[in-house]
């Protein structure tokens, strides 16, 4: 190029260069490497390649455009703007040419490699980069003279169009690509798939596809299954659907389902066939509220802990219900939808996340996709807290993770008040430091207990119990209130001040609530003890990373899973569930599984940068690390003075107190926890 | 190397070189390129690497073999021969080691890449190839302190066994993983495909496999099924078996059986489903009589022609039922033998030889892979006779294939005493040129039909008509005998001069059998008629061809097929349905489309051969080359002095007669031929 060649400067990217005068904007976009889309290989039908050309002087840019810089609108684009529209302004880069200097802005709709913003300020953006791509192409037809089938030319088509050097025909559209081809009148749209491999020709419609491709996002956990339904060329989520895992009939946690399979032949096939078919309904509820083609939803991603990919995967997990835990294979899936027994469309692939040890999962490879540690300047910590929480610790240099049997307490199970977080459960709690008088809120409504209208809204459904969050809340709440005793003992009415302190056996009761019905909620020093128990495992396991990696504190901690979502960070960190850190580097992620699903589902580029972490990732198993069980016993206690806690103690008011006045029986509580 | 290590000669190889001192005999092999077989990592267990080492003065070689060239027998080798017999003067290449220079012989059991001798002189050894190989491992256990799946582990092991890099394992395996390593002890037997691409892990047994692997070749023929079912180490066929194609109810040629797709919705599923439950019969029948695991049956290599082809894929074959002829897909498929309704073994793969044309199928392609003329030093003609005859022309510089359709009278269809060939068929004619009598042979029976003992032999099931051989030679030695003239037609018994020429309608037919209860067998004029229509389409389509490649003669002629082998080669060329060749060029190749189905099984590289050839191969497509017509139209008569056949004519006496008399109907016939 030359002097004399027109100067093209594409807004936003700002990549610059000169071209031969009457070269179109797409091959300018092209050469450029400006990210500019294309679907119809410029025949002017798909639009993808729409343009926003700027007249007039650019000062930022040192260049001058007048009104003959692109050549006049032609008949495609005439044609193109009067079936369909063209918005004011645009052209179409596959047939406008560029004549002079040229300031041209590619609008966000027309880049392949879009972003989806997310909310959250501390993480990525996703960037798009689908394993699906369409492609309009004419075929030649048959001719006698020079034999050739019909697949050949498709493809002969598709390569020169695409530049995928190689490209199959999925098998199954042998038996309707004769009949496509000829009602499209040798035109057909093709979706094209490409992950890690070769490229595969996974469906085809007759003449121009109209529609959206689209994609499926689940997070398969052993209680719900959530799946999102995603357009893959913005990310927009177009539905979202759970349903309660059906295998919990065999088993509530994942234990006993391990044990139903090792106690029932033919057990682990039952329970993979009710999740299969769960999934399916999931997907057939998601597509008829998204309105979509079924056939267009052809891409699907997964994520789950190890027992639930054993049992989808039609793998007996007999194994990972005990030592030394061996997984059948940790690695990264990718295949057919269908040969995970879903019944999506003939061509749809699935992929699910690899794992990342025994205990941990493809849920928590999705954490860190999402969460990133990997890419962190400062040390993070990553709880996904759930019946086990797994546990990421590190930074750029390095990230570790374990798991760790925190048991069901979190999620309201072992709480003799417990229930899952549904409306009607005590969600939030304030105790009064000086009165001991309890507040609080339940899910459902949004006044306080203590505020006018509570009773009336909260209705004849009632209060029914407590849910996880309301029980860390609860918990914590008395100890800052000194009802409770570092040990994690419930004073008496006389040694607390409060008739609400009330006997219950050996040990206290703290009354929450009662109605004049005789109904109560009571926090029992068992419900404490549950707690403990959990919170410890917990701790113990993110103490142990520290431990490896030879630190106090950590940075920040960031809390994951639909539970760890609702947890209040104080609570957290006055029970000592977490380490000590300043309460405002203590964030919610959210469903991170979810979203790391999803961002497997939309980037491809993810895919390999996770399916490296799990290899990259250190992994410690806590049942082998004696520390594990001295951080835990250690961990059972709550937060005083005399522990690791200034940042806590620094905020809030812990109480010395000791209630233990000897034989309550208090000490006891189980100290080995199952997993589950 | 240098002068002082020992020197190592391998026989029959002939490949020598120096190692040092130590070095295993196979590892010693390896480094020289010798092709030595081991299955079990080089720990003494599979004993495929047994060489004979020789002692004493070798002259030819110029070294001299002390006794203590190798190691002495270690416990490895002592317990092998112990436990399962090592014969004598064998060694296990692992095990002995080159101590002095040496000369050692390794037996054609210990080859990985064993030839398998054809019998006829003319065409290729098979060199043994196949796409399976098994391989011995022991695994690593599974350690809490390093996690790893077991599937990582196993591959991790055969990947430093087998050198393939890429190694991935079939997720059907997933499901007996954990057991069959439990099983095994950690030691298991994996039956590793590698054919194009990556090589896969397609089955495993615990501890060291003892079987043998096998595959299935067939044949997928219009009316016959015939399968092989294969020793994949050997070569050798373990067992035969054929069925009737179970389409045949649909229609007994291709062309009703597309007519059937066409008129009937689901009309194409339905004879997809039928040809595959015939299959699954088949596959049921031949690993009942070779006695083996079925699990062990892993590969599969299939020939058919176009229609066959679709059908068997699961595509309407719609498009083959009209012009341009355009297939769905030509190119070979490599997939699971599951994928095509065959119920197997689940890791089963199979292979489909790619078709040359939307008329010339795979089987042609067999054909030429089993026949070769691509490699051919002279100019080949290679006929496959059938409904449809399949036409390649060609040596090294070129080869040019068309299909030309000769309908079904050579096998016995639209013949008046028509059959197939079964006992009682006539299969052999003579006519005494003086007297015009016949004699004959039918199939199941030694003695002609003029020798004592026939009546006896033939017994009470009787004559029951004439196979498509035996027409031709009635119809070739009633033209040698004066009956038939140049243009088809039967003198009358006052022309020829015999009584059996009896009076027919408006033509006569030959009375070539009657016994005493009136039941008869003649040649009509109608059957030299379709004979003739049959013979001329062969021969035109190999006269287009010659045509192109501008020749009058071809140096020899192969005729292939089930019914080509029994064609006799001076009747063809009497009849002219093949062009003029010296006689004793003229060779059967019998069913060589079942030979290249197994040389497809046995040779991955012969997979690649072909899959090039059919590119390379120029397509002639005989319906829109006016020639053809007009070869078809002059070839409709018999050979005689005026035509082009020198050397028949120096060979056999063609009488010069004339029966056309006028008016007598026998210049008609039909020109127009279906397809089928």
């Amino acid at each position: 190029m030359t002097d004399q060649d027109p100067l093209v400067i594409f807004t936003p990217s700002g990549r610059r260069g000169r071209v031969a005068k009457g070269t179109s904007v797409l091959d300018a976009a092209r050469a450029l490497g400006v990210d500019l889309d294309s679907v119809c290989g410029m025949r002017g039908i798909c639009s993808k390649c729409q343009v926003a050309p700027g007249v007039g002087e650019f000062s930022k840019h040192g260049v001058t455009v007048t009104e003959d810089a692109l050549s006049p609108i032609n008949s495609v684009e005439e044609r193109y703007d009067r079936v369909r529209g063209l918005k004011p302004g645009r052209r179409l880069g596959c047939q406008a040419q560029v004549m002079g200097d040229l300031v041209v802005d590619v609008p966000a709709e027309s880049q392949v490699h879009k972003q989806v913003v997310r909310k959250r300020a501390e993480v990525r953006d996703i960037v798009l980069s689908p394993t699906l791509a369409l492609s309009y192409v004419e075929v030649a037809e048959p001719d006698m003279h020079h034999p050739s089938s019909d697949a050949e030319r498709l493809l002969q088509a598709l390569r020169t169009q695409t530049g995928h050097e190689v490209l199959t025909l999925d098998r199954h559209l042998l038996t309707s690509l004769q009949a496509v081809l000829r009602k499209g009148k040798w035109a057909v749209t093709a979706a094209i798939h490409q992950d890690d491999g070769a490229a595969s020709v996974i469906a085809l419609w007759p003449g121009f596809f109209e529609g959206k491709l689209h994609g499926l996002a689940v997070d398969l956990g052993s209680t719900t299954i959530a799946g999102h339904l995603v357009e893959l060329e913005t990310g927009d989520v177009r539905a979202s659907s759970g349903l309660m895992n059906p295998q919990i009939r065999f088993g509530e946690d994942l234990m006993s389902r391990v044990s139903y399979a090792m106690m029932n032949p033919g057990g682990a096939g039952e329970m993979t066939e009710v999740v299969r078919d769960g999934l399916n309904r999931l997907v057939d509820e998601l597509v008829e509220e998204a309105g979509i083609e079924r056939d267009s939803l052809l891409d699907a991603s997964f994520v789950m802990n190890p027992v639930m990919h054993h049992l989808f995967l039609g793998i007996d997990p007999y194994e990972l219900g005990q030592a030394p835990f061996a997984l059948a294979t940790g690695a990264a899936q990718a295949c057919l939808a269908r040969d995970l027994g879903l019944d999506i469309a003939p061509g749809t692939r699935a992929y699910v996340l690899p794992l990342i040890a025994g205990h941990v999962g493809a849920d928590a490879a999705a954490v860190a996709l999402s969460e990133a540690p990997h890419r962190s300047e400062d040390l993070a910590l990553v709880v996904d807290v759930g019946t086990n929480a797994e546990i990421l610790l590190g930074d750029k240099t390095g990230v570790m993770a374990c798991s760790s049997p925190t048991g069901p307490a979190f999620e309201g199970a072992q709480i003799s008040s417990g229930q899952r977080a549904a409306p009607g459960a005590i969600e939030r709690i304030e105790i009064d430091p000086v009165t001991r008088e309890p507040r609080f809120r339940v899910i459902g409504v949004e006044l306080w207990s203590d505020e006018d209208g509570f009773e009336a809204a909260v209705g004849a459904s009632g209060i029914t119990g407590i849910c996880g969050s309301g029980i860390i809340e609860a918990v914590a709440e008395m100890r800052m209130a000194g009802i409770v005793d570092p040990t994690g003992l419930i004073g008496s009415a006389e040694q607390v001040g409060t008739p609400r302190c009330i006997p219950d056996g050996r040990t206290h009761s703290y009354l929450l609530w009662e109605d004049g019905e005789g109904r109560q909620i009571t926090v029992t020093n068992g419900d404490i003890r549950a707690i403990q128990m959990a919170k410890a495992a917990l701790y113990a396991g993110a103490r142990l990373l520290m431990d490896k990696r030879g630190v106090d504190t950590v940075d920040r901690v960031v809390l994951a899973g639909a539970f760890g979502a609702h947890i209040s960070p104080k609570h957290a960190m006055v029970l000592g569930m977490i380490p000590d850190c300043a309460l405002d580097r203590v964030t919610s992620a959210g469903n991170a599984a979810g979203t790391g699903a999803r961002i497997a589902l939309l980037n491809r580029e993810a895919r390999r940068e996770i399916e490296g972490l799990v290899h990259e990732i250190e992994k410690i198993e806590t049942a082998v690390e004696p520390r594990f069980q001295e951080h835990f016993v250690a961990a059972t206690a709550m937060p005083n003075a005399a522990d690791r806690f200034p940042i806590l103690r620094s905020v809030v008011d812990l109480p010395e107190v000791d209630f233990n006045t000897g034989g309550d029986g208090a000490s006891g509580g189980r100290r080995r926890r199952r997993r589950g």
